[in-house]
């Protein structure tokens, strides 16, 4: 247990860095395909650490991006990241918006494992507490905690870094942008940059609260994030004077209301939880105008590929049936998707004993089954697809405010358990002390 | 003016024998394309008249009829009318739903002259009061006033047949079937029996409330019925078991529902009035099954042709939209329908001026607006679409009851007008006597 | 295990009488609350061997009852009844819908162990495939197995009575009426029979496919029946004549669109599954009306009682909603409901265990989830509810055709299964014979 | 008939300023409450012929004023209303939006003649198709002729000013903000200035096009444009996490689309033309967030006041039941309304007979119907509620592109007519000169 031990005494050793990276990440929060700042400086910091570095659409191939902000966020995102001091060496692969880090250390013989952070913020303004690293940047802040996953991902890297001689094989880190929205990650899927990789590993901050073992630190493995498929919706009508001439427009409100009601009335799938939502709607130029337009932001969701399958399925039907009835076309574009998390049970059992190694926690289930959506689903389908094993750790902690709200916060304590946890598992699957 | 008085002598000492048909008529209410005791009866008296009689298919063809009973239907409608004193000799053709009756009279050279008049009653069920002629078939009653009509006719065709002397040319009596559900009158249209008429005149008992002129006797010529479509819809989709595998089915009154919904929301049209009308429902053979089947029985109607088309059109397209969005299929079959009833200027004088003659208070208004629906629209289309005049005549009375409820009852006193009305006007197209 | 011997032989010798009984109940099948000759020979049967019974009001008090049929129903079946080989002694406390049947066997001192059986069948036309005991009542069939869990009451009751001096304590047979709907078991549940009741259990007979071992014959203890709620509901509007005075109506159909549209459409819970079903609607005098009056079948589900109360109150919510949009008002009426079925441990335990001594394949999983409803919950709820144990035990087998089908049959060699887990229970509860 | 050909000597003379003061307009278009420039304009002009002139609250009452812009819009367009050139010395009562002005005239013994003229252009961008005089506002534009109303009164007024010898008694000018979603007249009708009115006359330009007679110049008195109330609507929901907690949220975008369907189904009225858009929808924070708030913007028609108060009650029934459905509230705010226009038969004589003095071709038809909506009538309902006439005058012309839409351009011969038909019906009314 010597390596462990050393392990843990340089996690605690850099545990302050740690938790400054996150504070800076947090105070210069970006959204998604916008992390320039965030993303250049863990490409600097790996490359100084000896990492090879990939970035620009080499990560993220510019086909397969979706949900990617217009040309002039992307420019505005790019400067006002350079003002706030993103590393401009680093910027140029990533303008935009390919904002995509993978950094791999060689070491030796063994299997090739993967790592995944996820780095942007979400559109929200966060609350004032009195908190000094308050996001500076109005609209928006990190409400998921992916700057502390960035940040563990860093120290992860600068410890494995250090600590070459305590294991061998290769280590690739992913650092995705985009997962709000569930975009970042089906496009790093098809980069081919996973085709090697034996087994893959992420984490997420969740907090304990309604969890049925309240002390325990690490969930293992997470299984049954539910799959999803947002979709932007345009219903294209006729315009005409609602006074004057009211059957010679196509109502697009009128169709867009007809497919509103009855995307929620989609029927329950006896495989288990279904979600549907249209988040917003934006339509119409005039009162006494029979809008010309209607358009709404969507998402479905499922316990597994198959229930969202057909929730998304079923919402095109409703949405063309809608249009249809109401004497207008409509055109559906999908901006951003992910399947369901399922952890493998052998890489699952690994992070359960890294856990007690490391002197943390582990739920006694191995799986246990969440409410949201993660993209990291498509990076462990990759790995999956070819054999592969994957495991999603949830980093239990007291967080403040719910998530996605302006008052949450993270307990930063949880980092030190992330580092850990990840760390551990490495030891296991590639260390060389034998335990 | 003395061959009016003799006419106006002969309906006084007729009126009690046309009280003693309608009645007779009343209390043996028969539905649509089922009248086989009144048409056999009317058939029968016209010929001892000397009429010439067509009936049978000939007047309404087989493949025009819409909105026709089952098979049982008819044939147990059969059985009751022999029952209720039809009289057999003339039933043999009728056999089946052919119960349309046309009487010719030709009586020298000079126009041809139609007149209409309708037969068939409503399934409601009559109220009690005291009516020593109330409804002897449960759940049937005359509450439009044809029976009235057809006693009306009946006393003109005996008075024509009596007063050869005083007219020249050809009178047709066309006895329709089926006006209720607009069924009737589309299909003798297609008869070619109108190829020849010239002038084609109909009238129909309503009420004076709310009339501008209360003291009036007769409106000369309507305009502006609705025209109307009215359509069977089945929505067809895929029975489950809604607990166990609610995604498994196709749920049929699910589509139904959005159909209704949207069907009513059909914008407004800018000619004027249209309507939408879903009168009932039913589906489902269990509470806990997806249904299988929903059917719906509605009508559209319009101010005109063009906006009843329209209303027809967009229905249409609702309920496909409807079926599309939940999986289903639909069918839509139309079961009647008929145009907006156009009384011509000439002939609608004419009856004004036959008011006057025959000692009756004319409306100021040749023309007046009504929101009922009246397929002799069929008959009168058919008529001016060869150049021919046409007029339907309202005859004002003080009705007792809402039309089409279980306490309708007309006053008879009205029905000598109607025949005053019908021979006024024979005369003013057709008579010798120079006035 | 000389006890379980002579058990089991005894259950082999009157499999072919316990087969019989059933085909019997089978052929002449009865609905909810009219099972008056099932639940008279039941009676008889139980009263021969010595059990002290309880029937009528005692078993099922009328205040109680929901979903009752018509007076004239419940003659009519009562009358039926006698001609199909009632046991006319035994009638009388039933007239009127009082089926329920409660056997009482007290045998020294010990636990008071209950045992539930449900009698009733469906409204099911049943299919024609050559077998005997088809279902000689048009319209109705046991397409749900009660016929078998029926006689498995009886011949458990017959071999407890034979055998007194294995066990020692007090057996209490529930045989209940109108599980179909959800309507007995809550009402027999208030009639006070449970209250010194120590342990219950309960069985129903399911189809093998899909479960995950499909050699296992029974399912110790089941967790997770939806629970669910069953509305009539009404939509109270005013008529009037579609064309002519659309705007006086209060539209009863539409009212009920609105809402049917919108049931579907009620929000996912987070807990887990829910389910929401119109499975009938009726409204409508005629195409031209506006309704009077809508009616609808409805209910709703949901994986435990939270969701299902929250499904429930959204629902009528939707419904006073939709009734106020069009002006008219409504009635919901609540005919069945059960809680969700959850299977004590410790019962469940004991279950599992008299598997395995009678020779029967016990799955692995103690607890599994079922997505059907299962009104038994009530009486389970109750026991628990001071403190008891109560268990429902599924009997696996190759049922043919799927439940509430024309097709379905079951494969009746898991009828000697159903007695020997029920009577390997009760020897391990209160058996004299130590393992 | 001397006067009358002064008069029409000086409106051909003053033709090419009328012309330039609505190029004028055009050019510097301005939305309703916020005509600083054009209403500055007309009263320094006004004073200067030796009108007596109101403006601020005085003419448009703080309390009642309706659909009144923000504070920042009403200060943004006064502070650019100075930069294109509004009269400085006329602006401070108007600020804030009291843009309406009324001017007097009294010129001896004799009856009170109001004339009204609108002010306010639309938020459209105007087409460029070489017009040198376009609006030079990005997205406002006068696509309704007003800037042509406000140019031909001030024209009125300069003749009556200096023919003063030819009329006695007291004219007063109504120049009115925000007709455009029905706003100003409401208010001004309850400054207490039209208390002491006796006739007042409005006038509109529209197109030709549809007209029964192509060659007429005028129609005298408009009967019949649609009543309305236009209204904003807010759902007020919970919002909540759509994938997690979707039970915790109260849909507001839910609640809305079942409204708008619902307003769609609002039944049509048999007194005549009804009308309802929901004309533009705005709601939801984000795709996978339950909208806490949705807004519409609603109006609603009828062919008279009985018919508009349906339309309106019956929305407001639909908003309540389709909130409650749902669990949301909702609030309502009336931001502009008018009632029919129906002019009075004697003073539709007195300007059907000016038009043929002045040389116009009024149309045969005094009064006429239309399918706009005008809320003159405001102050045509509050004149003859104390016993005053009132007409309004339709200028018919070849205009070009459909009124409201970006290529919409008056005929500017029409204005001369306008004047002539103002100035004709004055004489007609308080002239000296016998006819």
């Amino acid at each position: 247990m010597k390596d462990r031990e050393v392990i843990l005494s340089k996690i605690r050793e850099y545990t302050p860095e740690m938790v400054a990276v996150r504070r800076s990440f947090h105070r210069y929060p970006e959204l998604g395909w916008c992390e320039f700042r965030t993303a250049s400086i863990i490409a600097y910091q790996l490359r100084k650490l000896g990492y090879r570095i990939l970035t620009g659409p080499e990560v993220t191939p510019e086909a397969l991006r979706m949900g990617v902000p217009s040309k002039e966020e992307l420019k505005e995102a790019y400067s006002e990241a350079i003002r706030n001091g993103a590393i401009t060496e680093e910027l140029l692969p990533m303008n935009g918006g390919f904002t995509g880090v993978v950094g791999i250390l060689e070491n030796g013989s063994g299997p090739v494992f993967g790592m995944r952070f996820d780095m942007d913020a979400l559109p929200i303004q966060e609350a004032d507490w009195g908190q000094e690293y308050r996001s500076v940047r109005p609209g928006i802040m990190h409400a998921c905690g992916h700057d502390a996953h960035a940040a563990i991902g860093l120290t992860v890297a600068k410890i494995l870094s250090e600590c070459r001689n305590m294991w061998s094989g290769t280590v690739k880190f992913f650092f995705q942008p985009a997962e709000e929205g569930a975009r970042g990650a089906r496009t790093m899927a098809g980069s081919g940059l996973l085709d090697d990789v034996d087994m893959i590993l992420g984490c997420h901050i969740f907090g304990r609260e309604g969890r049925k073992e309240p002390h325990a630190d690490v969930l293992p493995g997470a299984v049954g994030s539910l799959a999803t498929t947002k979709m932007d919706v345009v219903f294209h009508g006729k315009s005409a004077h609602a006074g004057s001439f009211p059957e010679k427009g196509k109502n697009a409100i009128l169709a867009m209301a007809a497919a509103i009601t009855n995307l929620y009335a989609t029927p329950r799938h006896s495989q288990g939880n279904s979600r549907v939502n249209v988040g917003t709607v934006h339509a119409g130029s005039g009162r006494n105008i029979i809008a010309e337009e209607a358009c709404m932001e969507l998402e479905v969701r499922g316990i597994n590929s198959v229930v969202n399958r057909y929730m998304e399925e079923y919402a095109r039907q409703v949405i063309e049936g809608a249009a249809l009835m109401h004497g207008c076309t409509c055109t559906i574009e999908t901006v951003g998707s992910c399947t369901s998390v399922e952890s493998t049970d052998r890489l699952s059992s690994l992070v359960q004993e890294a856990c007690t190694d490391m002197g943390l926690i582990p739920t006694s289930y191995l799986h246990e089954h969440s409410e949201g959506s993660e993209d990291f689903s498509y990076l462990m389908d990759t790995v999956k697809s070819h054999g592969g094993e994957a495991a999603f750790a949830i980093l239990l902690n007291n967080t403040q405010g719910p998530g996605h709200s302006p008052t949450f916060d993270i307990d930063e304590s949880a980092m030190a358990n992330g580092a850990a946890v990840m760390l551990g598992t490495v030891l296991n699957v590639m260390g060389k002390e034998t335990l």
